[in-house]
């Protein structure tokens, strides 16, 4: 199964495509991010992303998607710019007929790190380890993006063993 | 000239289309609700709104768009929400060509009522009179999204008289 896992933000939307291979591992097909530049205006930025992220969905065809679950925004302004971007993503995965699962922080900490608790540089080289790449990806949301991605990809094995059961 | 407001929600996003007639005075072209399921999803809903408004768009043609700016938001969760059917509200009108402006509530009482201050009542009582209406327009997402077509109409034409100066 290809999973898709997306961290949407205004100035830089990080995915990442996670597969579980055939000896039980995962592994990153792709990841990055999508950045849009500052001096263009909103919609032209929302546009920006939308097809870029319908151009890598095009191209990679997952099974299901999932990003971050976002309720912990202390800030307003931030909220709604987040929530713009965030609306383009939905809207792109829809679009690939995607059904999109949301994941609280604590549950992709959890699910990478084994401890909900767990330090953004822990789960980001449990993230490295998990795909057996040589470095931390980079950037941070990228990373991110591949928590999002791993989190879904097992939480996917989790829900097949119950209903096998 | 024609110009279209846009009052983006998550559950009702209101639109009007406004044109300034031969007389100097406005006519509404069409105004209404886009309404989406609460038992959707997230994405289908976006996908719901995107798609209806792409049509209107598509219909109409209008020469110009704005929307409300939003930055007096107190509830964060409302505010991400918002911010995502804003964010497809965006793009479609970027797909449609249109540069899109943004007007504070107190700009579109101002232009609409004469006065920033003006209590909701009075914007609606304004919004029928200018486009000679019978009625108030309902629900009240379509007449303000109609307050909204009115101030860029009035700043549009405010915008020319200065450049023609």
């Amino acid at each position: 199964m290809l999973v898709v896992g997306i961290d949407p933000g205004t100035a830089t939307t990080g995915y990442g495509f996670v597969r579980d291979n055939a000896d039980g591992g995962l592994d990153a097909v792709e990841y990055g991010i999508i950045a849009t530049p500052a001096h263009e205006s909103p919609e032209n930025r929302l546009w920006m992303l939308y097809t870029q992220l319908k151009e890598l969905l095009l191209l990679h065809r997952p099974d299901s998607g999932a990003v971050e679950k976002l309720f912990f925004q202390r800030n307003v302004t931030t909220a709604l710019a987040v929530g713009q971007a965030r609306g383009v993503v939905l809207l792109a995965m829809a679009e690939a007929g995607l059904v999109v699962a949301e994941y609280t922080p604590m549950e992709i900490k959890q699910a990478v790190a084994g401890y909900g608790g767990a330090q953004k540089r822990q789960v980001q080289e449990m993230v490295r380890a998990l795909l057996q790449l040589d470095q931390i990806p980079r950037p941070d949301d990228a990373a991110d993006a591949l928590a999002v991605g791993i989190c879904h990809l097992h939480s996917a094995h989790f829900a097949k063993l119950t209903q096998l059961e």
